[in-house]
């Protein structure tokens, strides 16, 4: 069967997304599947955990005095609230810069209930309330502490985005010069590659397992970035948003993290597996259901969150339900 | 090849929109397609010419005094431009009625451009804004006209919404029994069918060619709403709106209508064919491009729109260019 997330008008497939899926353990195995686990698109934010680890591996976090709750929104795809808005502003602080320095443009909340009340109260986005103002000002605390310049941070030139390419090859296995780069919506670099080199990188996360040269600090950069999301599961993205929501019912037994063009990540650290999930045409209405899907196979039970989340209903203009989707990403086992 | 829009990120393909093409003769013939022409999805506002020939062929337009203007916007996802609400006042009182007759809901405008000028002016959308407004208030007038109650005009247990499906119909060649209903996104009727079904009402609509009972009035209202479209072709949509552009640079040698959903018809009369696209995850900026795809296949250089149109260029929150999307829908040959 076609992995797919359906659209249906009444009880009428409408449209529908095709889905991809890689499951894969710490060990690089493949051990399910749906679609094409090979296919390559942009990690986007769902890069975001590997992003942050320099902060701690390089020193920053500790020189700095970093504290677990800014690490928490810098791993963020956050709603611009104001407790994010606090968060991103402090650790800018902490990096000697304020909200000028920051590349990323203001755009309303990722969550409509936030973004409309917003608009409600005449409050205009600014850069620190950009979704990736967390990472942006993590990506400064950076340069401060490694003596590089803070101009030009998001740059691909600039050693900030080498520093996270390299990091990224780190936990994907793949060598930096098979990444494709591009420019992600808050214009650092974003990185291309296969689902299955995501999913790695999130049972390696997950199970704070890396190998290598300098793996421990990477460990324990890994666990503490998972402790500090876990203790606060409102950081990582915020009110009405299905990270928060599946961070704070599984009790941290999901790591997962969004990003933009219907890209899902998520480690299951008890199962040692990592997940990624590409919705092939990179909407955003069916890449949670199609995560849940998945989740409920690996992990049946272990996500109880609301049913809304797993089969979201459509309404008109008119306030009707008119409609609703429905995931069906059945994953092939292979082990 | 399989027909997509693809969306690139740099140079690499970050998501991918599949697509399906039926163009059909006035005959009824297939001449050529892509993907799958026998796909069935809901023909959402591309079916709005039909909804609205049951004012002519009815009598309400004479008897109630209707303007081309007013039925170019019965016709219309509008924009909700000043002249676009003031043709729907001006419609809905030839129906007596009001804006508070009007079930649709208020939206902001399909344009976003225009949506963020009216959100800076400080002015909420109402139910006259909404695209779908003249339509709603041709369906009052149909009411009005026909002596059915006004109230619950859209739904679809009501003689206006009967009236409509016996007109799509006879247009497509569908029996009424077979067309799928749903509730659209503004509360009326809309009507799952095959594409193949879609084109052939729209090459019928362009060659104002039906045959059969009561085919004269039919043809001669296809006429009407053909005239009062590409004589403002501001109408149909509004300012920075692709089906406007379309008539515009066409001179009307082709007629378009936007759907829901990733969803378009057109009709091209001098070459006696309908087009119906269907991006399969229902997208809606892949749409466009898919459609003036088709159209440089089967009339090179009639649709002079610019290059943006055609190959719309993707900017991030920092206004940078990201990427572009590139509509790859080599059309079959079938005759």
């Amino acid at each position: 069967m076609l992995p797919t997330v359906d659209v249906l008008r009444g009880a009428i497939v409408e449209s529908r997304h095709r889905v991809s899926v890689a499951v894969v353990d710490a060990g690089g195995t493949l051990t399910a599947r749906a679609g094409d686990p090979d296919l390559v698109t942009f990690w986007r934010s769902a890069a975001k955990f590997f992003q942050a680890i320099p902060l701690l591996t390089d020193g920053a976090a500790d020189a700095l005095g970093i504290t677990d709750a800014e690490l928490g929104v810098a791993c963020a795809s956050h709603n611009g609230e104001p407790r994010h808005v606090e968060l991103a502003a402090s650790l800018l602080a902490r990096a000697s810069c304020g909200a000028g320095d920051l590349a990323c443009g203001p755009h309303p909340s990722l969550a409509e209930p936030v973004a409309r009340e917003m608009a409600e109260r005449g409050e205009q986005p600014t850069r620190l309330h950009s979704n990736c103002s967390g990472k942006h000002a993590g990506m400064l605390a950076l340069a401060r502490h490694r003596g590089w310049p803070t101009m030009g941070y998001a740059d691909l030139g600039h050693p900030v985005q080498a520093r996270c390419v390299a990091e990224v090859a780190r936990w994907t296995g793949v060598p930096e010069g098979a990444i494709g780069l591009g420019v992600d919506g808050c214009g650092v670099g974003c990185f291309a590659l296969p689902l299955r080199a995501m999913a790695l990188a999130y049972a390696r996360l997950g199970a704070r397992r890396l190998g290598g040269v300098g793996s421990e600090a990477r460990e324990a950069a890994a666990d503490r970035l998972i402790r500090a999301v876990t203790a606060e599961p409102f950081l990582i993205a915020g009110t009405a948003r299905l990270c928060t929501e599946i961070l704070a019912a599984s009790g941290g037994r999901v790591i997962p993290k969004v990003g933009a063009e219907g890209v899902y990540s998520a480690a299951l650290p008890e199962l040692g597996l990592g997940v990624a999930v590409k919705v092939e045409d990179g909407d955003f209405r069916s890449s949670g259901p199609a995560l849940l899907a998945v989740l409920d196979q690996l992990a049946p039970g272990c996500v109880p969150v609301a049913e809304e989340w797993r089969k979201p209903e459509l309404t008109n203009t008119r306030g009707m339900t008119v409609g609703w989707l429905e995931a069906h990403v059945p994953l092939a086992a292979l082990k």
